[in-house]
């Protein structure tokens, strides 16, 4: 079985494909409004597309990967560090390995969240 | 004028700020119809919007960097190595190191670009 996950892991991890259509790629529901999509991976980088219903919180977390996020919509709360501040559409933020930071959705929308390295929890999840 | 250059290079590489406030933040004119802001960036990594009209054309280039990428609006055709394929807002792609690509502006839009590392050429392009 652990042999198994390791490699569909692997095999999840290296599929370098170039194009992701949104309208084939599944939701994961990570439960209290949020949803995620899986964009562009390899095991250097990932990006990935979070939809907030309004209300719904990404709780304080942190992580060795360096993350780049984009405000694609909606209206964020966005707490880094010590630091709070409130972001729209177009609008990005970046969280420095190992920095705590969370958000809660003012407006319904959507982040875009890149990864370096690739966040190997989320290719684990998606199995 | 090399050791300043070198210097502003490194205050602008290191400058890790949490934050990028989309109205505060220059927009480059890179000609022919394509402009691009800088977002969020480390060494390691780097977010940017770039802004294409109708028609305009995203050359086809290579780079040893890792890039992940979003349409955030418009519509645009890729080109990745071998492959040509009609993208639209919500879609991704992913470019390996040293792989040509470009794209053609169908619709008005902007696209998210993500890289790992950083584009260094973009940082000295910016000063």
């Amino acid at each position: 079985m652990l042999v198994t996950r390791h490699l569909l892991y692997l095999s999840v991890m290296y599929n370098k494909k170039f194009f992701q259509v949104s309208s084939d790629i599944e939701w994961k529901d990570l439960g209290n409004g949020v949803s995620r999509q899986m964009l562009g991976h390899d095991g250097q980088m990932m990006m990935v597309k979070v939809k907030f219903e309004s209300g719904a919180v990404g709780a304080i977390h942190q992580h060795p990967h360096v993350q780049v996020s984009y405000v694609e919509s909606g209206i964020f709360e966005l707490t880094i560090g010590e630091e709070i501040k409130t972001l729209r559409q177009g609008d990005g933020y970046f969280v420095p390995p190992d920095v705590l930071h969370g958000c809660l959705c003012v407006e319904a929308g959507v982040l875009i969240d890149a990864f370096t390295p690739a966040r190997e929890d989320f290719l684990i999840e998606s199995m």
